[in-house]
Order: C-alpha cells, then sequence, then structure tokens
C-alpha cells in the first residue's frame, strides 16, 4: 500500500482537524509541530549564512494595495473577502510580495544595498473551494517558506542560479529527490500582467539558469504566475507520484507598480527587478510530501521523539529518567515509555518510527550503559550514557549517541544550532 | 528626554508601517526581525524544557466557535468582522484558547497526561479603533506568545507557582525588572460568564499562589478576563513608566463550554481546568517595552548585530572579512563597515547601540588579532580572532570575543542552541 499523508498525519499525531475550526484549516499536533520546527530553524539558517535577511510581515493588507499589485484584477478569485474595518478594507493575502516589496520601499535603497534578498516563513490564505481541500496537501492556511531578492537587471541570472543551488541542499538535508524541473510560461488561457519584451527577457533568463545548472527541463504553457514566468521543481515520492514545492519566478511587474527604485552608481534612479523563490513551498505541502516520501520515518534530525527510553522494569525507572535528561539536556527529543510489555514498548516505538530505543535493564543501568536499537530493527553495542558529551566537552549539544552512522543533512554548514549540531 | 520606542524603532530600523497596508499592521524590518526571532527561540526552548508542548493552530476559525467559547457575546466588539466562505462564516482568531481546547480534544486524555501545557507564539487579532493605534504598543495584529495548561483542580496551585517562577526567569533574560502584581478581578461594569463559586474558588488560588511566592500585589476589579480571574505583572522603565505584559489566568468556563474531560484514575470521566498564561505578552508590547527599557541598548544576546568589524583602512578589508566570517561561523551576528572616516564609522556603531566594535588596523590584521571596543566606549585587551573556537574546540558556536565578560541571560538552561551558546 502507497503511504497516504493523511493516513500517517493521524496515526504519528503530526496534524488534526476540527469541524468548529473549518475545512482547510489543519493544526499541528505537538509531535507533528516539533518536527515543523526543527524544519523551520534550519531553512532560517541556511537562509541567513545564504545572505538572506529575515523579517515578520502582516498578513493582512488594504484592499488598494491588491489593486496596485495587480492581485485583485488576476488573483481575486482565490482570495478571501475583504472585510470592513472603519471606512477601509483590509483583506487576508494571498501571497507576501506586496508586503516585501513595501519593505524594500521603506528605506532609500542604493547599487551598493543589491542584490537584497528579504525572507519570511509566513502565512497566507487562499478560499481554495471545499471540495479540493484535503489533509495538509491543499489547505486554506499556507505557512509559506517565501523570499524575494531585488536586484539590478544584470544579477537575474547569478540570483537565480544560487536559488537553485540552495534549493538542491535543502532538498538534500530533508532527504527530498528532485524528479525534474518545469519551465512554466504564459499561455492563452491566463491573464497576465507586463509587456511582451519583459516576458521574453525573463523566460530567456531562466532557460539560461537551467542550463548552466545542467537540469534537464520541460517548458509548459499557462503555468506561469500572473506578474511573470517560473521554474518549478517536481519532487518525487516511492510510488512516483511527484509533486511541486519549490519555484523561483523572474517579476518585471510589481517593482513598477509599487515604483519601487534604488540609486545606481552614478546616483541616478534605477528600478529593481523581483526574484521571488520559495526553497521548498509551504510547510504544509512540503509535511505532506515528507510524510509519503518516507512512509514517516524521518530523517533524525526532524524526527518528532529522537530517543525513546524504555526500562526493562520498574527497578530501572530511575536510571531511564537519567538517560532523558542527559538526552535533553544535549538537546535531543527524548522520552521515557514505563507503560506495558518490553515488547508492546518496543513496537510502539517502531510503529512511531522514533529513530532510537534504549532498552534499559539491569546490567545497563548498573554500569551507566545504553543499549540503542534503531527503528529498522539494527542493534548498537552498548555505550556509555554520556558518550555524547565526553566526546564534546563544551556540552554543546552532542547526544549521547554521537558517532553512530546517524545520518545527517548533508551539505548543511556547521551553525552551531541544535539540529546541526548533533553530529547527526 | 525618556525613551520613545516609536523614535527608537525608526532610528535602530526595529519596525516601520506603510499606509497600504494599514494602521496597526506594522512590519519589522531585518534588524528588529533578527532581535525578535532570537527572543522567540529563546522563549521556545525555555518552555521546551519546562514541559510545553508546542503547536501550531490556524489564524482562523468559524463563527459558532466563538459563539461556543463565549467569545462571541462577550468579546464581539473588539473582533474582525466575519468573512463568508460558501455557506459558513470565518472569523479571525481574537484569542488562542479555542483552539487550544479543540487541540486537547482531538485525543483522548488521561490523568496520567496532566498537567498537559500547550503553547503557541502565534498571530491573534484585535479590531482596535484608529485612534488609540500606535508604533507597536496598540495594534490589530498581535503575535502572543500564549500557553494553555490543561490539569486537574488540585494542580491549579502548584501550575500558577510554576509559571510565575518561569515569568521571573523570562524577565531577568530579558533585562526586564517587575515592579509589582495585580490580581484582576470581576466588577460590576463588566459582562462575565461562569458562577460565583468558580469565580471565587479561583480568585482564592491566585491569592495562595502569590502569597506562597511572596509577592506584593493590589486587587483590582472589572480587569479580569471574561471567563475568569488573572494575574497580571506589570513591569517599569526607567522613566517610571508601568506597562503590563505577563498573565495568568484561570478558567473553569471554557473547559466546560467545550466539553472537555479526561479519564482520571478510577477510570471515570473527569473535566480538566484551564490555566491560560503568557510569559512575556505579545511580540509587539513587549519590543515596545524592551527598547524603552534599554534605551535602545539590548542585551548582547538579542542585539541585531553584535559585532561591527571597522578596517582602519582599505588595506585591512581583507582581515575585516576574515572577522566577520569567524563570527558568522561562530554564530554571531556580524558585519563588516568600510564607508566612511573611522570616527564616523565608530560613532554609527554606537548610535545603532551595537555591542562590540572590532577596529582592525595594520597591527591586528598583521598579527590576527581583535581590539573590541564595547557601546559605552571601554576598551578590552586585544586577543587573537579565534580566540572563542579554541577554547571550543567543539566550533560550536562560542565567539570570537569568549570570557570578555559580555552579559548573559541569568537562570537560563544551558540549551545547545545559538542564543545561549555563545558563552554571553
Amino acid at each position: 500500500m502507497s503511504a497516504d499523508h493523511r493516513r500517517l498525519g493521524r496515526e504519528l499525531d503530526i496534524f488534526d482537524s476540527d469541524p468548529l475550526i473549518g475545512a482547510g484549516l489543519p493544526f499541528w499536533l505537538p509531535a507533528g509541530a516539533a518536527a515543523r520546527y526543527e524544519v523551520e530553524t534550519y531553512l532560517h539558517e541556511l537562509e541567513r549564512r545564504a545572505g538572506y535577511r529575515h523579517v515578520y510581515s502582516p498578513v493582512l493588507g488594504k484592499r488598494q494595495m491588491y489593486e496596485l499589485s495587480g492581485h485583485w484584477s488576476h488573483f481575486a478569485g482565490d482570495m478571501f473577502a475583504p472585510m470592513a474595518m472603519g471606512d477601509e478594507q483590509l483583506v487576508l493575502r494571498p501571497s507576501m510580495c506586496p508586503h516585501h516589496a513595501l519593505i524594500f520601499k521603506a528605506r532609500q535603497r542604493s547599487y551598493r544595498d543589491l542584490p537584497l534578498r528579504i525572507a519570511e516563513l509566513g502565512p497566507m490564505y487562499r478560499a481554495e473551494r471545499s471540495g479540493v481541500l484535503g489533509g495538509l496537501a491543499r489547505v486554506r492556511s499556507i505557512s509559506l517558506n517565501d523570499g524575494h531578492t531585488f536586484c539590478a537587471p544584470e544579477q537575474i541570472g547569478q540570483e537565480v542560479g544560487d536559488v537553485l543551488a540552495l534549493m538542491a541542499r535543502a532538498h538534500a538535508a530533508l532527504g527530498l529527490r528532485v524528479s525534474s524541473y518545469r519551465l512554466s510560461l504564459r499561455g492563452a488561457k491566463g491573464e497576465y500582467a507586463g509587456d511582451d519584451a519583459s516576458w521574453d527577457r525573463a523566460a530567456r533568463l531562466l532557460r539560461d539558469a537551467l542550463d548552466r545548472a545542467g537540469a534537464d527541463y520541460e517548458e509548459a504553457a499557462d503555468e506561469a504566475a500572473f506578474y511573470g514566468p517560473k521554474i518549478d521543481v517536481q519532487i518525487v515520492d516511492p510510488a512516483g507520484r511527484e509533486s511541486t514545492l519549490s519555484t523561483v519566478q523572474i517579476d518585471f511587474h510589481q517593482p513598477e507598480r509599487f515604483d519601487l527604485s534604488y540609486r545606481d552608481a552614478s546616483g541616478g534612479p534605477a528600478r529593481p527587478v523581483m526574484v521571488h523563490r520559495s526553497l521548498v513551498g509551504s510547510m504544509e505541502r512540503l509535511f505532506a510530501a515528507l510524510l509519503e516520501v518516507h512512509d514517516g520515518a524521518f530523517p533524525v534530525w526532524y524526527s518528532p521523539v529522537q530517543l525513546s527510553v524504555l526500562p526493562v522494569g520498574t527497578g530501572q525507572g530511575p536510571a531511564a529518567g537519567a538517560v532523558v535528561r542527559e538526552a535533553v539536556g544535549a538537546g535531543l527529543r527524548a522520552e521515557a515509555d514505563h507503560e506495558g510489555s518490553l515488547g508492546a514498548r518496543i513496537r510502539d516505538s517502531v510503529r512511531r518510527r522514533i529513530p532510537y530505543a534504549a532498552v534499559t535493564g539491569p546490567r545497563e543501568a548498573a554500569a551507566g550503559l545504553v543499549a540503542l536499537r534503531q527503528r529498522d530493527g539494527r542493534q548498537l553495542p552498548a555505550m556509555p550514557v554520556d558518550a555524547g558529551r565526553r566526546a564534546d566537552p563544551a556540552g554543546g549539544g552532542r547526544p549521547p549517541v554521537t558517532g553512530t552512522g546517524m545520518s545527517q543533512p548533508r551539505e548543511v554548514p556547521s551553525t552551531g544550532r541544535r539540529h546541526t549540531h548533533f553530529g547527526m
């Protein structure tokens, strides 16, 4: 049976929903939230080191802002109804670009500031019809890993190439496999903003970036954003099903609508270009994909619980508690399980896809050892409880399981943060 | 002149607003967002270690949910207008409690699970009148550090005491001083839900917790939440102005409205109590207070930029770049400033309240040293650029300025995360 993220999400306590809250508005239970928080923290640090500057912007904006951006005329069918506030109308945002454009505009900018990369993992809203909603894959409240680079026209090619490289790193860290790239262009069906010359130029720049990255790609008509063409990155699950998470888009339109400018090297005003990008899409679609790709067995670094400590008998309760405290102190997500037979607890730990179980019997308790069992059934040699800490005199978060061959996000820069600091 | 957070927020690039987005809907610029992210990360870890389980819940809910919770009849004047969606009405939430109540209800709970502490740093919305809006202190979009403990009635006292202790730790870490506690009770003016016995019992439990904490407090009528009495914690700025950030509240009402239950030790159903709490209030009001209390000079650990590297001449550009890379690699927020005279750059670094400036001349560049100047003008002895890393062979994020007497969040457990891992 092929993995279904809705079933896995329920069984693994990743997310759920309630009719009183509404359709397409799932909430994340503690296990799902722990995994998502780890991924969000990783993305924040990855972006920070790539020169992105994070912001927080509100999810509301005036109707006039969306009239100016073009969303009102091109995208209103997907937007929530405006709310009256005094004699104004406020709208739940359908995207973050207008807010980021206004953040660019909030200060005088110089060519020396470019490329200026603004990032935010923020919510946005789509008035999807009830019929299409399902689990995390199609929702009305979307938490998007978003970013906008404001750059000079001659910087676009490099920027798009850098984005494709950063996406590849994020995919590798999350254990995702890219199946193909799609160049999404205008078509006869949609309504698009902007002039032909800009569309042609943007498409050429995207083709160049794909060629330089050595990426195979297909071109698709009528899949562009209303303001410009884009590259969509397709990932594939073990059953061969494809989904689109990541995208990079070129936009000459909104900088003009918002009259954005910077001072060029000669001191005169110049118009920046916006490069929109999402490294891994929304947290909702990302986790729908991750659940199915990994059949719920996430890589260790973002597993909701990383270590389950199982005392063989009640006499090992205190020793089990000590192992949990040591692991939590080292920055791991660990818990003890005392209820039921040892066999049932091991099965439950495997069912919950917990990467490591530490079975703690009289011998381990007396000697201060842990004997780790991996979720695939493999057994690791017993080691001292504080093995991780002793290998890391700074006590900086290495788990007691250092050096056991745990998988590690590849190509992630060392950050000093918990998720990369594990040595996993 | 007393500090005004609106002036400081503009001068230090903490936040700004735009008429196209709307009144009471500020955005956080990169400097402000960096400080806020650091504080959010700290709070998340503080709560995690105190046994809170984080969730993410949507900011929308059906009108019926707020009719059931009592918000609709007691609080509708502060809520945004409902939005039509098919034949339903969705409302921007004015608080997180109904969502968290439904998350409690999403799974079968046992007395063994209690106290169950659910936390979320999430947005909520208030339809404030335009006239009262100002800076970050009064906004329409609120990012609240929120939490709800579901517990047995006999656990309330201990829980409230633990919350007061956790607040004290957060205040100390942020450099806030508590001036007084207020016990906010029902009064003749407001409309309150629930019966007299529950109100009296809740007030008695809060008084007991304040007495056990040895806190001086005043009682205030008509300041309670509509569902129960609360303790409000007042902080004070150097000019003597008070504001309320933190609160803890007892609620017998909503568990009944949402028909929450758990299985008690005898296997029968029992009703939990909800303890609402915010350790530091909303990020908006918190930073309004922090800006004024510190006159913009935040403690090092959440300063937007922690280290500014100033090459004396163009010849030291590469050496300055190396210091920045070393510092960023160690997890610090650092940047180089090349533009203008050295004197102007030092003044700018002080104006921006950057805690440390590393003036890099020919001598320092040649010897691989940094000479740090603190924002108060004090000078530290020159030390090797990689002093921090060498003291920390794990390379775990210690800055090159370890051991220089930088201020440290007090009483914060060692987490392995960047903000506490600095050695600052």
